[in-house]
């Protein structure tokens, strides 16, 4: 039997392993709750619903690549309400979930052995792709030091230590799993830096919409240079279809365009359509985003209390990122024990934090409050 | 302005401008018929729709990573029924389309600097793909001398010529755009050459259901080592779903599935659902099929007689590969061309073959017979 590559040695995304334990005992008849995986318990949008359900009679295909010009135009019209900026919509591209967009910005912009700074702790997801494609992964402490965040100052010191140039930038905000939102100011810091220093910045805001602290911004705020990665996964509730944008720098479209082409073909059709009638859903989707405001403030107070400290800002996301150390030294082990004797699925910070997860787990908040309390009930009397 | 990569500089899938070009055109309330695409006219099987209307009352997730234990079922069933071959679903993996299928192959199979054997003229992606992943791509002409297909021979010469040990053979039976079905015996004079060569065997049957002449088999009829990478896009007339899968040896389920956590997250949940219930569509796909058989007999006849002389084949899949040097030594102008003058979109054979494609053209035949005797009927008129 031939052997597997080299490249393909990466870690689990071990939240999705919990998941999969989680819905295996759930099948089996346990009453799982999960808060593992970044996940909206509600619904898409009922419009988004009813424009799929009327488009089940029509041919679903292959749309243009970089998806249908409806939808581009419909999230150009997002970035004026919301940021009163005109985006030409040829320079948006729809892509399978922000999981591609990662993937084809990685793809456009680096070649083997280029160095990229990603956030530590963050989107394991990153670590993983960039690896998968050869390219050097430089994780930068966001701690207390440097507020959780990356600073131009944290990535000189980065490049000074590990003795490289960087050729790119990853940056959340709001951030998974430490909930960091990095405003305005702090965006056009990181953005000036990469700018003088021919550095791609690629910044991540599949989160935007869910800021329950601090001053949520677009890196198109501050330059046109960046490449926007955003999703419908979370603020639209739209996981399993599959479906998000890039906003590219012009002279990025077509390199993307054509990547797109040979490694997706297009984006699912009927995910595109529902995706551009939940943008009209501004009412529904408030009213969730304002059931997690409540869960937030719950866990803010409850967490503590069992002996979890909270380890970062929560400023935005739906995730509680906590300190385990009273109770384990080894996250992975601790996840797997808190789901069989407790029915409660969270996610070891190992994913996140390779030097210093096992000592951290990661709890999502997008969920009911009903579920919410129950789960923090059960861990609680586990842990006594 | 930060460059792009090299690794970005991949051509572009001439079959997807065309299609976008097309689609500007019909808007514009051009009378387009378009047979560039490899795309049924005909919509998903009803029973899909059905189960797909019916889910979207639930919410749609993300599901495991390799897809649901449902579909996976459902396919090893599959096999079963028309193989006679009991295959674990565990070796199953569903994919966001056969493209998700490719991608995460290569990735698990080769590192950059590999080299993968594919067929010329052959699908622009293979090409693509391995390309923007630093794999070295060995292009092994599949022409009338080899059977139009590839062989331990045509392998064995490819490597001398080129001074190098392969590490990957990648061959579609049925082809795209050749239309060869390469049978069982074929198959196995291959698996068992890269079996005692250790060379990874990629066996694309994504055309599989639309063979019209020949044996249809799969590698797995001849070997447990293969790589099966299937799809529902083409036979199941689910293009614009995204969702296909693969069949792995065991020892690479896990590495696929550490793969697709971070690349995919999961397949798009909707298309699963419908995909399952499209899996029960015989009488509705067959039916489907007996028109593409009709289709290919009109144009096997009324093909040579407008002046393009038939390529390859025409045994599967639903492509004309067709010579086109009686009128042009530029392809990718004459479909310019041809779109402008009569409103009939076609492919480029530049597409699939970068030496001799272009005097070639690809017509897709999955559209209706009344639109398909129309298009022909231009042409002619255009071509006089």
């Amino acid at each position: 039997m031939f052997p597997v590559s080299r490249r393909s040695a990466v870690e689990p995304f071990h939240a999705m392993d919990v998941l999969a334990e989680a819905n295996r005992r759930s099948d089996a008849g346990h009453p799982v709750i999960s808060m593992a995986v970044g996940q909206p318990a509600h619904g898409v949008p009922s419009a988004a619903v009813a424009a799929a359900r009327a488009a089940l009679t029509e041919r679903i295909g292959y749309t243009d690549a970089l998806g249908t010009v409806r939808l581009k135009v419909a999230i150009a019209e997002l970035y004026r309400r919301q940021h009163g900026l005109a985006i030409d919509p040829k320079r948006i591209a729809v892509t399978t979930g922000s999981s591609a967009g990662f993937n084809l910005a990685f793809l456009t912009l680096f070649d083997a052995g280029d160095s990229v700074a990603i956030a530590r702790p963050g989107y394991p997801a990153y670590r993983n792709i960039l690896k998968a494609l050869g390219i050097n992964v430089v994780e930068v402490p966001a701690d207390a030091a440097s507020g959780f965040t990356l600073t131009p100052e944290s990535l000189e010191r980065a490049q000074a230590k590990a003795g490289l140039k960087l050729k790119g930038v990853l940056l959340a905000s709001p951030a998974n799993p430490t909930g960091t939102v990095t405003g305005r100011a702090g965006l056009k810091a990181l953005a000036d830096y990469c700018s003088d220093n021919s550095i791609a910045f690629i910044s991540d805001e599949i989160y935007h919409g869910l800021t329950f602290a601090g001053e949520e911004a677009s890196a198109l705020d501050v330059t046109d240079e960046a490449i926007i990665i955003n999703s419908f996964s979370k603020y639209y509730c739209m996981t399993g279809w599959r479906i998000g944008w890039m906003v590219l720098p012009e002279a990025l479209v077509r390199p993307v365009e054509c990547l797109a082409q040979s490694l997706y073909i297009s984006p699912p059709e009927l995910s595109q359509i529902a995706a551009t009638a939940a943008l009209t859903a501004t009412a529904e989707l408030e009213a969730v985003k304002s059931g997690y405001r409540t869960n937030r403030e719950f866990l803010m107070k409850s967490l503590p209390e069992i002996g979890f400290g909270i380890a970062s800002p929560m400023d935005g996301a739906f995730y509680a990122y906590v300190d385990v150390s009273r109770f384990t030294n080894d996250s992975m082990t601790f996840a797997r024990e808190m789901l069989a004797a407790v029915n409660v699925a969270a996610t070891p910070g190992l994913d996140f934090d390779p030097e210093e997860g096992h000592r951290a787990m990661r709890f999502s908040y997008a969920g009911s409050i009903a579920e919410i309390e129950e789960a923090v009930g059960r861990i609680a009397n586990w842990l006594k």
